[in-house]
C-alpha cells in the first residue's frame, strides 16, 4: 500500500465507513508522510457538534498532534473530495506539500454541500459577500500587531 | 458592554493578552449571541501545536461546544483581524450571521502572515496554485456521495 491510488482509496473507505455509521457527511481524508499514513480523518460535524470538523481538518489536527509539531511540511493530504476553502487554507497553514483528491466541488454541490458557492463568496471583496462584514478600530488592533512584531521571543508559523 | 466596539475591544484584548503570554500570534475573537459573549478564542497554533488553532476557529469550536449545536445561526463573530480564508469559510459553515473585524489582511501581511496571499491562491483554478493538486478515482468517491444521498437518516449541515 504505497501508491497515490492506495492512499486515496483509504480516504474514500473512511468516507464510506463513517458515513454509513452516521458520523457525518460522506468525506474522508488521510495524511501521508514518508510513505506512511500518519493520520486519518472523517467528517464529524453532526456527531461531535463541531462545524469545523471536516475530514481534512480532523486529519490535519490529528497529524500535528501525533507528530507533535504544527508544520506538516513534507506531507501529502489525500481526501475523498476536493477540499472546501476552509480545508484548503488549512492545508496551506499546515505547510503540506501536496493534495490528492477524488470527487470535485461540483460533485459535492450535487449532494447539497456549499463548497462551490463558498469559493465564489471568498473570491469577492468583503463588501459584496452575502456574509455582512464590518470594520472598526483598525488602529487598536494594529497596535497589538506592532507589539508582537517587536517581541523578541515570538515564534513564527 | 453591548456595542460592536465593546465586543471588538474584547477580541483585541484577548489578542494582546495571549500574544504577551506567548500563546501564539496576535489574534483574538469572541462570538456573541443575543448580546452575550458565548465564546472566546485566541491564536494558539504554536502553543497547542495545531495549525488550525486560529482565534476564530477556536472561538467557533468553543461556541458550538458550549451551546451543544453545530449551527451558530444568529451569532456574530468579532475578530481582531479580518479572517483568513480558513476562518472565513468556517464562519460560513457555522452559519454565523455577521463578522466585525479590526485589522485587515494587508495589516496581517505587514507582520508576516500569509492571509492576503492565501486569498489570491484560493481564487485561482487548482492547476494554477502553488499547492500541487491532483485528481483521481472520482467515480469511487461519487459512489459514496450517492450512497449518502440515498440514506434515510442523513443529517444535513
Amino acid at each position: 500500500m504505497n501508491t497515490d491510488a492506495d492512499f486515496l482509496r483509504a480516504a474514500i473507505a473512511l468516507a464510506r465507513r463513517h458515513m454509513e455509521a452516521g458520523h457525518g457527511g460522506p468525506f474522508g481524508a488521510v495524511i501521508v508522510l514518508e510513505g506512511e499514513i500518519v493520520a486519518e480523518g472523517w467528517n464529524q460535524v453532526t456527531s461531535t457538534l463541531d462545524p469545523t470538523a471536516h475530514a481534512e481538518i480532523v486529519a490535519i489536527r490529528q497529524a500535528a498532534s501525533t507528530l507533535r509539531r504544527f508544520s506538516l511540511s513534507g506531507g501529502t493530504l489525500y481526501t475523498s473530495c476536493e477540499p472546501c476553502p476552509m480545508c484548503l487554507a488549512a492545508a496551506y497553514w499546515a505547510r503540506l506539500d501536496c493534495i490528492v483528491y477524488a470527487a470535485t466541488r461540483a460533485d459535492a454541490a450535487e449532494i447539497g454541500f456549499d463548497d462551490a458557492k463558498l469559493y465564489a463568496e471568498l473570491a469577492l471583496p468583503p463588501e459584496l459577500r452575502q456574509m455582512p462584514m464590518h470594520q472598526a478600530l483598525r488602529d487598536e488592533a494594529r497596535a497589538v500587531f506592532h507589539a508582537w512584531a517587536r517581541k523578541d521571543d515570538r515564534m513564527a508559523y
